[in-house]
């Protein structure tokens, strides 16, 4: 039997620092967006990455880059491997990009490895996560899921260009979207592996964990209104938008640390944005995520008094759109429990669990499917962050772990087969 | 004897609203900054009006247009009327604009009258009052009293280009920056008119108001550093540099009212603002100003202690870079005199008198000449947005005051050297 080349974690790393180079930013910082030069180039780079593993690729109608591996006969049902490699301003290079990359290490082992599973091996190198270019996460992979609304061709980046143009100029037909979409009957589950993008794995000195479920985030654009003035004027004149918002900004972490949420506004713009005129309009982010829906719903209608009651004092108005609201997704039980195996092979006898705080493509997964998460600790829960970072040796059990976990599936399912016969 | 066609107060807003259509904004809106199109487009036209009004015309070495119409022999020392072309973006379209325009009228109305002035009258149209586009006020007006510093070549534009480059670019010669300077035995003074920008006038139903003097602003650019992470991070990890920002900028504002004082936060840029990326860098401006240059600076020194404080207690970083500082600036008692004079011709038997919370051209030209300051009242105080106002019958005030006041100096002068004869 032939032995085929493997890849390491330390190539693994490797392929992280070379996607890393692929950047629509200066001076070594990270930032890659859906439908970009940036975005083509490292589906190229995947595609080659991916054949090398045994798989056959291709493009979707959404420009996630796929590939697939065949099981014990061709045609049948797939478990889905996957993440992304889009990534936010000033990024990270492990976010997203790990889970791709160890998805296709592990293909590369089982296909090394000669074993014909009972289910095809497909990978998916989701196109837009992240949202940063049109303002809306999960872009990729809710074209896979077939929750694509047409809405959204509407959305316009900074640079004025809308989604339904950028598809165009990418070379993607938008009157085709739909056939990213995947059936659920095509699907045996979805597993990712990704960063923790939190401290609490590192708090236990653990290497890896299974995730229970994702926390929905919803989040708003807001936008309070003033009136823009000369800034000689004097106090009782003004309707200074950017106090109200600052304002805002303090009460509502306040609000959110009391309730055990959390709650960031991460993007601010002042109009008209000079030194010395009172600003006239403030638009900020606000992006809330709990463990319960309920619970983070219930905190919007508090904010949403809270910022009424700011402007009412300082005659301004305001204004919000939602532009996400994800329902938290379970991982289900028998995914999380060959996540477990796979966690124990690499040594680790009593697995933790926990929840994502963050968004991930297997919350748009779960639509059609059932997922699993393993998350991967990383160094002081730092991510979205040119400071993001893991260890050799974590990587390296992530691939073993979720060899494993792919393996104790194919297990289950020809233990079941058998039974069935 | 021929009477001249002389501009009216109507004319005189058809003009405002003329230069108004010269921007650099979309949809009406009004942006006028040094060295652009723009401000070469103004110049152009301004020239044409001056020399209609009797002028010979030049650009100096810093790109303010000048007009100069002779007294009553060549070469006599000048007295000065001045304001600004440039703006704020989104701004209106009287700030700067009505001072420069009722200076060419005053002009036009005594070269008509054919009166021989014992001094040259010179009309500065300054091309940068607001420092939108370097970030750095009076330029144009500190070219000409000689006060340039060769430090400014390196200040840079949104664009990245600098005022160096900048300067070549528009056809400027940096070499010949000196050029711009006047000296100040070739000044009589320097008499500027200006809208408020403040709601005093309009309290006490004045048209007009003399300048007592000009507060003076200090600016500073406070940047706060955190940690850039992901959303889903927990509180306890965070170092959130808007949140502290926020908080300073309430804690700003309550400091500055409790003090009477006027802190203004008018800029304000998040890093690397994405919805999903919790901030790690934001950078605001700071503009501090009120009637004493010491009360002022006392309170900035309890500012610095503010933001250690908060940037303590949040992980976080700070520090400034002061960009501007300009010291109060009286009006002299001649230039108040002429000018209340001027006021009393329109029918104010008793011209109210106040202080400028706002920086003008005349604090710089200070330096090299006494100053007096016309102020003109503007609908509800309002003004660097495009709401701001003025009346027909103020702008017919206004010139007629500006006019009086000139010919009220002329009179001094001439009594004078009739007495010293």
């Amino acid at each position: 039997m032939t032995v085929l080349e493997t890849t390491s974690a330390r190539t693994l790393l490797d392929r992280c620092d070379e996607l890393a180079t692929h950047s629509s930013m200066p001076d070594g910082l990270i930032e890659r967006v859906y439908l970009s030069k940036e975005h083509a180039e490292v589906n190229a780079i995947a595609a080659v990455w991916m054949e090398a593993a045994g798989m056959t690729t291709w493009q979707d109608a959404a420009g996630n880059q796929c590939g697939r591996l065949e099981g014990a006969v061709p045609g049948l049902p797939a478990l889905l491997l996957g993440s992304h490699l889009d990534t936010v301003p000033a990024a990270g290079r492990y976010d997203g990009i790990l889970g791709v990359l160890s998805a296709i290490a592990v293909v590369e082992r089982i296909h090394a490895s000669g074993r014909a599973l009972p289910f095809a091996l497909e990978v998916v190198a989701f196109a837009d996560e992240e949202g940063t270019r049109f303002g809306r996460a999960l872009l990729g992979s809710r074209a896979l899921a077939g929750t694509w609304d047409d809405a959204w061709w509407q959305l316009e980046g900074e640079d004025g260009v809308n989604l339904r143009d950028a598809f165009v100029a990418w070379g993607l037909d938008p009157e085709r979207i739909g056939e990213a979409a995947r059936k659920p009957e095509e699907l045996i589950g979805y597993l990712e592996a990704h960063i923790e993008q939190g401290p609490y794995l590192e708090d236990e000195n653990k290497a890896l964990g299974i995730v229970s479920s994702i926390a929905g985030a919803r989040r708003f654009i807001i936008t309070v209104t003033g009136r823009a003035g000369h800034s000689g004027t004097p106090y009782e004149r003004r309707r200074d938008a950017l106090a109200g918002a600052a304002d805002a900004i303090v009460a509502i972490e306040r609000l959110a640390r009391s309730a055990q949420l959390i709650a960031t506004v991460g993007h601010l713009q002042v109009f008209p944005d000079a030194v010395n005129v009172i600003p006239g309009k403030v638009e900020f982010s606000l992006d809330l995520r709990g463990e319960y829906d309920s619970e983070r719903d219930r905190i919007w209608t508090v904010i949403q008094g809270l910022l009424t009651d700011i402007c009412r004092q300082r005659r301004l108005r305001w204004e919000s759109v939602e532009t996400h609201n994800a329902p938290a997704a379970a991982c289900s039980a028998r995914l999380r429990g060959v996540i477990a195996e796979g966690i124990r092979s690499t040594g680790d006898r009593r697995p933790m669990s926990l929840f994502s705080k963050a968004g991930h493509d297997a919350m748009a997964v779960a639509e059609i499917s059932e997922i699993g998460m393993l998350f991967v600790r990383c160094e002081g829960g730092v991510s979205h962050n040119p400071e993001e970072h893991v260890t050799e040796d974590d990587v390296a059990a992530t691939i073993d772990a979720f060899e494993r976990a792919v393996l104790a599936l194919a297990d289950a399912h020809e233990a079941e087969a058998a039974a069935g016969r």
